[in-house]
């Protein structure tokens, strides 16, 4: 029986502020990625998030950032390789203690935003990350997009790398995501979306945007979880994943 | 061969300011309460003060705070128990995550500044922090003043209490600290407060300002780093401990 | 023609974090506490604020905070009367800078949260903020609840002081809000509360929860903007005032 | 009688977090570059700053720079160019209600740090930095460094550019600073510094790295305040200046 990841991004309220639907999107997903404190998460936020994660079976992952609250972590900060480092460790460190305590553990990480996309050709801050969870947990996965150059850098130091598909994006023939900036670039048919799914959990392949068909190595799937219908279209993916007979479960 | 702790609070510095000679401190003390970054330190900062208190051979304490910067923790701040003890518990994780990755491990908990004197009587909050520490790791000790409210819950919940005297305050008869508002509330005679701490770790007896002897249970005794002349204050209580014969010595 | 102010907290978003429908309310109400930075509040949620009150033709106050972004400004910070008067300062000069870029200008101050509260007893955090007021303008009134103890201080160094009544709060019958904890505390009937609050308006007149009569001078009546209904409630209270020939209108 | 103004940056300081020796360096320059809070700075340093000051007769301009506190500015942040308009502009509007409230007022702006360095080249950010300083007061001079893209987009909104030489830092032919990676980039003797500088002020001419002569055009001069030896340097500059018959003074 084929099996897939599905994650997504949950803990990202802050204080009197709430971000997404995470009790919603805790029944869909598999894997969760948790914000720690530096673009979104407030320690009383995580702990929540951890238990909630622990009641819904779902395992929870580290989702650090960059240190910019104000900018949800997506602004590039040309911090230090060491500075970030140690803001990667250090939020991980905090993300475990919530967990542990909850009954869990941090089981995989995944940058978040701004470090996300950075770490697909910065090849500092990519080794900083690495080094971040090999200090903390060489066993760790790391959760990539496919071809970053973290992604070397990590299979190079000996860390297990997992690579995701976005589940509502049109990617090129070349396998990257198609710009935002463009139209098309977000599909909004949830019907679709999960036929594309189905077919990449069970062939590994895509259809790209020019209609050829495009190899796809993930063993986890992004969807989205603040955006309008984010929800409805976890839920579609997952019921369409689930009726093709593929089990969802997280990849570790 | 008596023995006694020395603890002091390091680590305090943060991102271009620095505060404290920890350096210098560290070749005095025994024990380090290391800033997990709600008061003072930041990741760097946190993480190269592990990495020192490891060549030191100084045993890492993490050195917990109510969240303000500014404030450098010295105000109460009247946030609910949950908010506290998750507050705790995420500094922790992240210290720990700096020690673990340095080699060492946190091996107490001390609160620190407005923290610190407020669960002397708050028991609300005393209960927030004895809750996040038992959740961390219940066979981590406290370190707190003699008498609190918190020593009183830690030990209900099992925990380890451990109380320390400050080395160069003045006590009352009662066997609290003389406020630093009365004159005569901070001793600077480096040969006379080296000769009380040799007393106290010897007979447990302190001389209280109305020139009584008073029993003081301590394993462990604070020196000051960033106030003028606590470097040498540190020097001199453990060369007068030393020449007496007393160990210095961590608690845990 | 008999005219009263309605006022409601505005620019409380933060980044990403989306708090209050601010267009909504904009279209009830005729002064706008605008959140500087502190509780809620970045400079650019600030700004585009002070670019929507302008077109909605709605005064801009200054909703000053404790710096507390992670409690919202709901708990209690003991700093120093000093830290408080220029914490209050610097976060009106913020907000002012904004509200002239855009055409208007500060033309009150209104505590927020927890030092709204506090103000009503605690002298000295009270005097912070007359203090603070003063130093910037004394031409600016102050929004306050009846009776504070703030309310005395500022009249005394010669402030205006303009004081508010809750639209959907029941009242002693000695004038003080009926605490949250008590059963009925908050009105939800729409149409009860703007009847209310046009006798407020019309006759200075509440009814208390013991059905007594109680007398309250009020220039301006405060509805909520994030609570479930709040729009809804500000625009009945709106409505009611003016289908009466109340004319809505800033009381600066 | 020629002039020319000495700045420095002051204000740094953030709580208990103490940052160069301000007192001095108000004794030797006629311009204060004040932190705002972004970097460094909390407001009652900012407000004791601004007294200090007036005291000194020192003229204050504000320090603005990305939000980013524990890097203290020097790193640069990918913010939007609203985002970045905006939070010059509340960080202007904090300090001015300071400087109000002490009997002065913002008379320039200086960008801070990575700030100022970015703006040589990155248009963007550069003309957020004029937006904000046109939207505030098209008044106000902008201190830069010559030839900064920022230089020229301020020229072309109508705001004042003031350029500025370092004291103590060797120029490359072509006007650059030569790198501080390459030895001789700081210049540590005063004399010689002094020598410079008021070769400077009365030629419009400094001697590069290579020997040959170089027009600069230096209305002001700027002198550190937090590293070793800034206090002598700045006191050595003004005695220079002042021995050769220059007066010292604000260029605003």
């Amino acid at each position: 029986m084929p099996q897939i990841d599905l994650n997504s991004d949950v803990g990202e309220s802050f204080g009197s502020y709430t971000l997404g639907d995470d009790a919603a999107i805790f029944r869909s997903v598999s894997s969760a990625n948790v914000a720690c404190g530096f673009h979104g998460g407030d320690p009383s936020i995580i702990a929540q998030t951890c238990r909630d994660a622990v009641a819904a079976g779902v395992t929870v992952g580290a989702h650090v950032s960059y240190r910019d609250l104000v900018g949800f972590g997506r602004r590039f900060l040309d911090c230090s390789p060491t500075e970030l480092a140690d803001d990667v460790l250090y939020q991980i460190g905090g993300l475990e203690a919530m967990a542990r305590s909850s009954g869990t553990a941090v089981r995989y990480v995944k940058p978040h935003g701004a470090l996300y996309n950075t770490i697909v050709h910065h090849t500092a801050h990519a080794r900083a990350v690495v080094d971040a969870v090999t200090a903390f947990n060489p066993e760790l996965p790391l959760l990539l997009l496919p071809g970053s150059v973290a992604a070397g850098i990590a299979a190079d130091q000996g860390l297990r790398v997992v690579t995701e598909a976005f589940a509502d994006r049109a990617y090129t023939p070349a396998g990257t995501l198609v710009s935002r900036r463009e139209a098309g670039a977000v599909l909004e048919d949830e019907a679709e979306v999960a036929r594309r799914m189905v077919r990449l959990a069970t062939e590994g392949t895509l259809t790209a945007v020019d209609g050829t068909d495009l190899r796809m190595e993930a063993a986890s799937i992004c969807v989205h979880s603040d955006t309008p219908g984010a929800v409805a279209m976890a839920a579609a993916v997952r019921a369409g994943l689930e009726d093709a007979g593929i089990r969802i479960g997280a990849f570790v």
